[in-house]
């Protein structure tokens, strides 16, 4: 489940603003917000069951767009290819370098770094 | 115009599997194979106009996903990330380094480089 809600929310980061403004709205309150159905009901002024619709659609949309582009896969593997590279760099670091090794070895770490918080 | 060319090509292979077949293909057609207007009319069995209004309907579709999601953006920024790895890499490669370290870093070389050609 932890896995589900993780991938909901990479969903919604990646094709969010592709679905409707009630659907993206429900499904972040939901899924970001951590908002029971009734909560966001009596927030957006809609009824639970408009919420669950907004909200069952709205998945199945953002599941549909992943299924056909495989965008966040290919996210997903360009991160761990990332970690994979700041493993080697924390080897070569471990190793005793001169002192301009070390440097470069420093911001390698640290580009690799920045580029994994980016996403 | 080079540039025009290579975005909707990185636009088709990003968002290309969202459009409707018939969008899809005139585009693919027409921006990574190269054909005229009638050659793809012809082979589709379609008006030039069809063909036409296809190709605009599908650009028009691909350039507000983009808008919407700047997934290319993000994916060209980390391309760029990687490029500057690169640079970091080889720079370190010119150093003289004991066997290990050079090993690494050649690992390093290679892991980045996957990365860059899978993107």
């Amino acid at each position: 489940m932890a896995e589900d809600r993780v991938m909901q929310s990479l969903l919604l980061d990646f094709y969010g603003e592709l679905l409707t403004d009630k659907q993206r709205e429900c499904c972040e309150l939901h899924f970001n917000e951590d908002l029971s159905l009734a909560e966001i009901a009596e927030q957006c002024g809609v009824s639970r069951q408009g919420v669950w619709d907004n909200i069952r659609r709205g998945v199945a949309a953002l599941e549909e767009i992943e299924a056909k582009t495989g965008l966040i896969r290919r996210f997903s593997e360009t991160q761990n290819g990332l970690d994979r590279l700041d493993g080697t760099v924390r080897a070569l670091l471990a190793l005793p370098l001169e002192p301009e090794g070390r440097e470069l070895a420093e911001k390698l770490r640290q580009e690799i770094r920045a580029l994994r918080t980016r996403g």
